[in-house]
């Protein structure tokens, strides 16, 4: 039997706790702890854990999902899970994007897993097709629509002509936003998707806080109208390269054609591209938000576990740099007093205007 | 150290030398025997076995690649190969759709693995994901462009304006369609893939050759003007459904919706959609044909074996029944003397068309 514990007993959590119930019989799974505030006694009775220790230290747990969101604390219960031999399953793309490093060669020297298929893309298959993949190709490119929220708002806003703040009100009715949804709303979310997306394609470490970012908090329907004039459809995306020992990040407000895969991308969905050397463009789409795909991401983790088919593969043999400067060879949507369309625009100069999107 | 043996030293073959010779460092494996005709003895020296028995009787061979193309001499070698304990990978959709039950059950028989990622979707991570998928989901609906050398035909004719003729010889001319490229036009190359991928997806097993098919030869520039006037764009489509314990699986050309998914699927590229349970909608797109999309898959797949991560997951214990009568609900675009769209038609009354396509 396999026992495990659940660390943040949330939207997500009980999503967790709802697929280990439905998969328990058939790969003999037991949920045996949760960690979460002493107010969800009632609900959770002699399962909720007093604190992390009391749940690192029992050896009859086998593996620990941690699903807490946020990065000091559930950094902490982590590597606490991980030095107590437990593999650690989780959803958190803070934590992973900060600190992959450290806890993958903990979870390697403890000879356990640790494990984030859930933290990019829900329900995707993405994190172990692109560790597959890498074995076989170099990928030279990514590039995803990978915020369920904002993917949601700009659809709501193209396609049914609602504004920004009706948009955004009814991501947050819908279960879509967060309260505070600036981390969605300026790319920050996204940061840190594309930033583990390049560690793992790339064989790096690059700090989130190093990648380039511009929001859409500024998006108007008048803007929307123009780009729709301008035969463009506005997505947001994230964007990694690599060219020889640079890696360009690149979160940002993208126009794409009416043709373009992204452009049918729509609502909650998400989506991301490689480039690879051998097997050419490999694109990859479903649902990026919401308790029960990154549920189900999470389950497939545990069961590669249960399984022994789990892996350690990021390896961070390369050290690439982030360049920031690369931004010659694009053209952009600017819009000032009017709309115009640039090439090769700085940063600086970007910055000036009310709003941009780079033109794919 | 792994020893391999290909099977066939053709297109494929090749490519998957190529990708032995490219990983043969880093997962210590030794290209040790190929079979193919006597005249390849210039080209193969020692390397080339005289016969299958020379391979399937070396007890040094690991991992045999069946790549040959073809039913009964395929099947037969793969017989012999899994009998003889040695894992076998195929790109071999003939093969694979034909004989599933029964390859599979004799690889579980001799401790080995039977892998057959690169006869569905080429470079595309199809098989693998679905596998896991349905560890967690059920899938109710599998839906895909399977065939790289009618949508590249398709996409011509459509986007470039050229003739039927023209289109299949450009095809031929690049290396996409065959000499006889009729299992092609005819869909039964899709019928083969959709087949695989139902039996993994249902957990059952269903003869190819039950399977309804209705190819794309009858299509012409006039039809195409007239298709792109009523605001569709033309696909060849194969889908397979679950409703109870009735199966449909069809292969017919199928009209979609710019914004659709499969309208940004262009030239040689592949994709497939599935509906699961939990999962919603997973969408996979990448290059569905060539030497080297299908090798880097079938090199996936022996990575899988030497890392000991392979499976045996091909688990028919359902007992469903492919329908043939199920066009109820579906709305179809014909021609006869003129151009119409009728609902619920009967596979013999869409027979009496000039040419139909199902509307999406």
């Amino acid at each position: 039997m396999t026992r495990i514990a659940i660390l943040g007993y949330g939207t997500i959590g009980k999503g967790v706790a709802k697929m280990i119930d439905l998969l328990k019989d058939k790969y003999d799974l037991k949920l045996a702890k949760v960690l979460d505030l002493p107010s969800k006694k009632d609900e959770l009775g002699d399962l909720l854990a007093a604190n992390i220790d009391e749940i690192a230290n029992d050896e009859s747990i086998d593996i620990v999902v941690e699903v807490l969101g946020g990065n000091d604390f559930a950094y902490m219960c982590t590597k606490k899970c991980l030095l107590a031999k437990k593999s650690v399953v989780t959803a958190n793309k803070e934590v992973v994007s900060n600190n992959i490093k450290e806890l993958y060669k903990l979870a390697q020297e403890n000879g356990v897993n640790y494990l984030f298929e859930a933290s990019v893309g829900g329900g995707i298959p993405l994190i172990r097709p692109l560790i597959e993949n890498i074995k076989i190709n170099d990928i030279t490119s990514i590039c995803g629509i990978l915020n369920g929220t904002t993917n949601y708002m700009l659809t709501k806003m193209q396609e049914d002509g609602l504004t920004f703040a009706e948009a955004l009100k009814l991501a947050q009715v819908n279960g879509f936003a967060e309260a505070d949804p600036s981390a969605d709303l300026k790319g920050l979310d996204m940061v840190r998707k594309i930033s583990i997306l390049t560690n793992i394609a790339y064989k790096t470490y690059i700090d989130p806080k190093n990648v380039y970012h511009y929001g859409i908090e500024n998006v108007t329907k008048d803007i929307l109208a123009d780009i729709k004039t301008r035969g463009y459809v506005l997505r947001f995306v994230a964007q990694s390269s690599l060219v020889g020992n640079d890696v360009t990040v690149r979160v940002e407000p993208t126009l794409v054609k009416p043709t373009h895969p992204f452009a049918s991308v729509c609502n909650e969905f998400n989506s991301c591209m490689l480039d690879c050397t051998t097997n050419d463009k490999i694109l990859f789409y479903g649902k990026g938000a919401g308790s029960i795909p990154t549920a189900t991401a999470v389950a497939g983790d545990i069961i590669q576990i249960v399984e022994n088919k789990a892996f350690y593969e990021y390896n961070p043999v390369n050290d690439y740099e982030v360049n920031k400067l690369s931004n010659n060879g694009n053209m952009y949507y600017v819009v000032g007093d009017t709309s115009d369309i640039k090439p090769d625009l700085s940063d600086e100069e970007l910055s000036k205007y009310k709003f941009y999107a780079r033109i794919f």
